[in-house]
């Protein structure tokens, strides 16, 4: 004898599915979805059925883009440098360094980083075409922004090197490693404070 | 320019009024979708849009039950207890009794509790229905299960005294306040322990 209704048991089991909900959550999302208007649960289902027609990858660039546009509107545009390239894993992290209002260059999205043990190997990720890229734009330098991880580093690490083996004469930087804002030093990892104390920098 | 596809934003926008979750949840939902296979989202989509129409009220007891059925489960089975019925607030709280594996009795959701800062009276709660299912039951037993809150509380009394005044001669109990299971005494707040004391068992 089920004590809920077959309708409320799948769709908990469906928002299981979502990253970090468990059931508990997922009992929470789905009884407040129940509660409110059935407006609002129509709203989001169609939400999540448009958005794989809606969604587009940039040829270019690989960011997501409106399933209607060629090219990303932040390479196409006239405000951008073309010969300034961020090298991001996730299309996610255009959003983060936009937000900085910041940086007036342009992204490549590789789609992930080498991580063997994912099974993630550089033919897997979008380099092939950065290479190409660096070549067509006459790109002058190279940002490696990608996360402060292991596999963050070893990509950077391999794509410089693929840079010096294919002989493409570009500057390469990466984010500075340092203290994060707000945060006390002695609450800070030993890493970051390693980091911190290679980078300093002269007042 | 907007940074992100028009459909992603409007799915994190739709995610963003799930409870609790904010913009960086709602994006971590969006593009875990996104990401997925088409099948998963559609799943979901499908699971929020049968929603509303699979679901219904159990018009005796009020828990949720499949539109197919006329009363719940619950209710009609034989297995169960007519005489004794448990008063909970929300659905939900009928599956976290029912995990008990220990209550044999039925339910009656008040579909809330008492709370005027909130604007909700007795009259929008389904205490008629409670008081009329008593006599029609031959109810022996009433628990009243609400949340250990405030209103919880003062909703308790109000049914007591609805059934002082009623003549309604029924047993009225309530759940046990006392320690959870797994907690420190010295963590144990003041009220849980007053409580505790109170209720104190002879071995």
């Amino acid at each position: 004898m089920s004590v809920l209704p077959k309708a409320l048991l799948k769709l908990i089991e469906e928002l299981g599915s979502l990253p970090g909900v468990g059931p508990r959550t997922a009992e929470r999302y789905a009884y407040h979805l129940l509660r409110s208007d059935k407006h609002v649960a129509d709203r989001l289902s169609n939400a999540i059925s448009n958005l794989h027609s809606g969604v587009a990858l940039c040829p270019k660039t690989f960011a997501l883009i409106d399933a209607s546009e060629e090219l990303s509107p932040l390479y196409t545009s006239s405000d951008r440098n073309k010969k300034l390239v961020a090298v991001v894993e996730d299309p996610l992290d255009v959003v983060a360094l936009e937000r900085t209002n910041q940086f007036k260059g342009t992204y490549h999205v590789l789609g992930g980083v080498i991580s063997p043990i994912d099974g993630i190997g550089p033919e897997q990720l979008h380099i092939q075409e950065l290479l190409q890229r660096i070549g067509d734009d006459a790109v002058q330098e190279v940002i490696l922004a990608m996360n402060a991880s292991v596999e963050g580093e070893s990509t950077a690490l391999f794509l410089q090197k693929q840079f010096e083996e294919q002989g493409i004469s570009v500057r390469v930087s990466r984010l500075a490693r340092g203290l994060p804002m707000g945060v006390d030093l002695e609450y800070a990892d030993q890493i970051t404070l390693s980091h911190a104390l290679e980078g300093r920098q002269t007042l």
